[in-house]
């Protein structure tokens, strides 16, 4: 039971987003930008960052969910496990791991990022806006991660529900309204 | 020196929203809502929930600035000492110990923070808005504190300046203009 008095029937985050809808929306924007908008990282790059933090946080709903987004996004469920128990192995590009490197220094503390981590993302070919945005991806799911926890809220493990909650993420975004409905709306 | 090529003379979380205007406008929205817009928690004692998590995080430009914007509101520099070092024998309510004991909890994992704790913040009067926001704001500090550590922003030491950013936060919040511009420039 969630620990505070939450609108029933939203899993995860979007029970924290229906109660207080006015931190929700910059907390959407955000999401928007860093993993749907255009970049050089792809969607189902950016949705395996996110989806890394969340697992090193243990929080179901953004593992889950998130997860699911980069499976609709990469069309590789083991892929994205794979990334969780071990991206050093993982079929993914020596880029991108040196950016999770970096994720899960920031997941940690940001304080344990060094220059020589972030010059092996750049001899791989990292830009600047892509390690700021890997950072700040971390970060960010620092916070997403805490808020889901931190309010106890319902974090079903319906994998139906959580595919076609990925589905949507993978084609709509973060602003979108109808992940605003609650499970079993229409 | 930061870990990349951020724009000079900007010190922490500046040097990032300038470097990425697109993130720092929805980031700058939500630290005004949750810190500076109306609330039946005080400015102050929202900005000593930031200071206090900031502080447990160890990252020095949140807890010298929201510290400084703490002391502006409050008007007691030593009592925003004693909150970080031991907010149980500090002098502010018992509802504001009860809210920081869950933000203690949530800086460190959503997950530890147990149905007792929120009815022990609901016997001090606090109301289901207030713990969101407290987990909120302490979910959110997890998310600045990492951006400006692990871009590894420049963190500058000298108390005046924090005054003065402590003092402008206090008195415009966080979307005012001015706080964009770089130390020294008019």
């Amino acid at each position: 039971m969630a620990h505070i008095n939450l609108p029933d029937g939203f899993p995860g985050i979007s029970a924290g987003f229906t109660f207080r809808p006015e931190t929700a929306k910059p907390m959407r924007e955000l999401a928007h930008i860093l993993l749907h908008e255009s970049s050089s990282l792809t969607p189902g790059e950016r949705e395996l960052i996110a989806t890394y933090v969340s697992s090193r946080n243990c929080t179901t709903f953004c593992v889950l969910s998130h997860g699911a987004a980069a499976t609709a996004h990469l069309g590789d469920a083991a892929l994205v496990k794979q990334v969780q128990t071990d991206f050093t192995h993982a079929d993914i590009s020596p880029k991108l791991k040196a950016l999770l490197g970096i994720a899960g220094k920031v997941q940690q503390d940001g304080k344990l990022v060094t220059a020589a981590d972030v010059e092996a993302a750049r001899k791989e070919g990292s830009t600047d806006l892509e390690i700021h945005d890997t950072v700040l991806i971390a970060a960010a799911f620092c916070m997403f991660n805490r808020y889901v926890d931190g309010l106890g809220t319902w974090q079903p493990s319906d994998p139906e529900m959580y595919a076609q909650m990925g589905k949507h993420l993978a084609e709509e975004g973060y602003n979108a309204p109808s992940i605003r409905q609650p499970v079993g709306a229409s």
